[in-house]
């Protein structure tokens, strides 16, 4: 029997699935294993940045107003009392035309409103006392890191939800976040389906092809930021199928089946759906390729049932699994980055619905251009390798035209979209 | 006393530090860790692409031309002699006004050319005979994935150094690569210098700072697609240093100290680096921050001395390790990504030495624009959790204005640069 589908577009149907979308929980790492999680609480300032003024360069601490004379004929001297590493504090208060050797990084000793540069000074000793001499002015505050310059206490300098990349990495260090809340990934579980289906150890036999798709998507999975569990090849059997599903379903926080989604005779999935007593929320989109994509829900777990064509599970996930994974990481972007971008080649086929073409954006002249990579039949699957983005042609449109701007989204991109 | 030092220009210095690059070495995983390494060797087709012909939906396979005379007023009837899903092959050749009901996927049988899609038939029987009819002709070939018509087996579809992302995850599924040969990680070792570092964990006391260093170049390292190896705090003592880092040498490809490079009387780096028998290729570069920055080596072994101020230290990174790292990881493209974009606002300082802004690069309209991300004085470090380029001004140029054409090199990017 052939089922009847009605397909909606594609904003309704990420509208639907992100209807189930929801923040995930929490967890707490140690800083070293915080790089490239998602931050679960704003990163605030647990002091002033700098905590104290302090010397940025290498030089001698002065009171600026002794030195208001100094001139290339009239150089003024200074004693130096004392020397202060990063990390020392100077025991004296600095009396008038006194200098203390400062290193980078050190605080700026009582009494001193200004630091000159190592390289602008002339050193000497005279009868055991240290000197040095100085043939320009400074003014108060000259080479100076002012306490809180950078940042106050109890400033949000990062919010919730973002990437924890190198510079944010620095500046929990710097803010004593030994420990750092992150977003828990989630655990998405992953079956393949379809008979078809070889190991990829195995050596090709006619009529088979061999199982990629679990691997790829496991890796979008992880480029997502969440974690593949791959449970392996569903047998051709109802019965079999559903006792697997069942097992594993309270084990994962979302559930992705590749294949079995087609419309005939051998697609089992609505009648699994059926019996786990799934809503299903929609089971045609109108796009292509992966215009046969399902999504349904069991309690609020969503199952996605992306089509064993590996362009259409490709763009399946990044459309409706990605934003969902996001929004569990506390990401207020969730969606692909979306830009636009000059068409560098011909795109001549008609889209009677929204097309998603693998493509390859490029930068010249500081302008985006954007050209398909590989024939654009969604069962080439070497074009995935190339493709850092998917062009989006709406419904609709006839073909497009060297020159024309497109829309594109971005697949190799931290910093994602709000809509 | 202070060492004289004579800056070189960052070409220059960048130049010195590749001529110590080389290949790394091979290690071989199994396919689920291969996303996120680097491939070793090209990855090739060890079938055709289809590797037969195969239909690309759900329908019934026919021979072309006994659909000749079909229309909308006149359909043609077929004979269904036999049903084959993915994976199956048609036992019968198919004879005149024959067909065979053919899932999506599988193997075109003997004796077909043409696939008609479920869609476009009518399904019936008769005598207990299954039957189907179609009111339009098709031509040979129409709606066939043809063997070999996306790769020809021997074909090279990637080349070695390229980074494993999802789609090439999904080649080395479909042509076997059970295991796959990648770059082996470089480890890199990593000790910051300074008595004024406190841990993490430790509250903030006078004239001391947290150690943010080590963690952000640790992020930075695994970013490069390194292995970071934090060997804590140097002691502020030259023989206490000088053991630990010949304890260490062997252990890693690369070792980064933070800290300890300045002009001034706390810094002993020259002295180890003299005693360890290191030839220093710089220890001045004419940049700003970093313009401390040092690197020598010892029988080929790289050493790098990154200034111990944050932004330094970062921009110290990816300019002179990251190609380094890049470079063992068999990347034919190992620098950073280099674009143009448009200034979003004023930058008036001067540029005496090549200057590295941390910016902030956005996409408006199809064109890059940049601005600076904080202040710009090297002591910042919240600039760098927002950057996601460096801003590169050259050296001997007055200020910019807002609209002025600048380079940038882009830090969230895998592709990288040639030069």
């Amino acid at each position: 029997m052939i089922e009847k589908r009605t397909p909606i577009p594609v904003t309704e149907a990420i509208k639907k699935v992100m209807a189930y979308a929801k923040e995930g929980e929490i967890e707490t790492v140690q800083l070293e294993e915080a790089y490239g999680r998602y931050l679960a609480e704003p990163l605030c300032a647990d002091h002033d940045v700098p905590p104290f003024d302090r010397s940025p360069y290498d030089g001698f601490a002065i009171r600026a107003v002794d030195s208001a004379s100094a001139s290339l004929t009239h150089p003024v001297e200074f004693e130096v009392i004392e020397a202060i590493g990063a990390g020392d504090v100077a025991k004296q208060v600095v009396q008038p035309f006194q200098a203390v050797r400062i290193m980078t990084g050190a605080q700026i000793p009582s009494g001193c409103d200004a630091v000159v540069m190592l390289e602008l000074t002339n050193e000497y000793e005279r009868n055991g006392k240290k000197y040095m001499s100085i043939k320009r002015s400074f003014k108060p505050g000259d080479n100076i890191s002012f306490q809180g310059e950078d940042a106050r206490k109890g400033d949000v300098l990062v919010p919730k939800g973002t990437f924890i990349n190198p510079g944010v990495q620095a500046l929990l260090a710097t803010f004593g976040y030994a420990e750092v809340k992150v977003a828990k990934k989630p655990r998405i579980g992953i079956f393949a389906t379809g008979s078809e289906l070889l190991e990829v150890s195995e050596p090709l036999v006619p009529g088979k092809i061999r199982n990629s798709n679990s691997y790829m998507i496991s890796a979008q999975v992880i480029r997502s930021g969440a974690i593949p569990v791959y449970f392996g090849t569903l047998a051709d059997d109802v019965d079999e199928c559903l006792a697997a599903i069942e097992q594993v379903l309270d084990d994962v926080d979302i559930l992705i089946t590749t294949g079995g989604v087609s419309v005939g005779d051998y697609d089992y999935l609505p009648t699994i759906y059926e019996r786990l007593g799934a809503e299903v929320l929609f089971n045609k989109v109108a796009m292509r390729p992966g215009s046969v994509t399902t999504v349904a829900h069991v309690n609020g777990k969503l199952l996605f049932g992306l089509s064993g064509n590996p362009s259409a599970c490709y763009v399946g996930y990044e459309l409706f699994v990605r934003p969902v994974v996001r929004t569990r990481l506390f990401s207020p972007k969730p969606y692909l980055r979306k830009k636009t971008a000059t068409l560098l080649a011909d795109f001549p086929k008609p889209n009677p619905f929204t097309r998603f073409v693998r493509s390859y954006v490029t930068v010249q002249d500081g302008r985006l251009y954007v050209f398909p990579v590989g024939m654009d039949k969604s069962n080439i699957v070497t074009s995935l390798a190339k493709a850092n983005a998917l062009m989006v042609l709406p419904g609709g449109t006839r073909g497009f035209a060297k020159g024309d701007t497109v829309n594109v989204w971005l697949l190799e991109d931290e910093e994602g979209s709000a809509v």
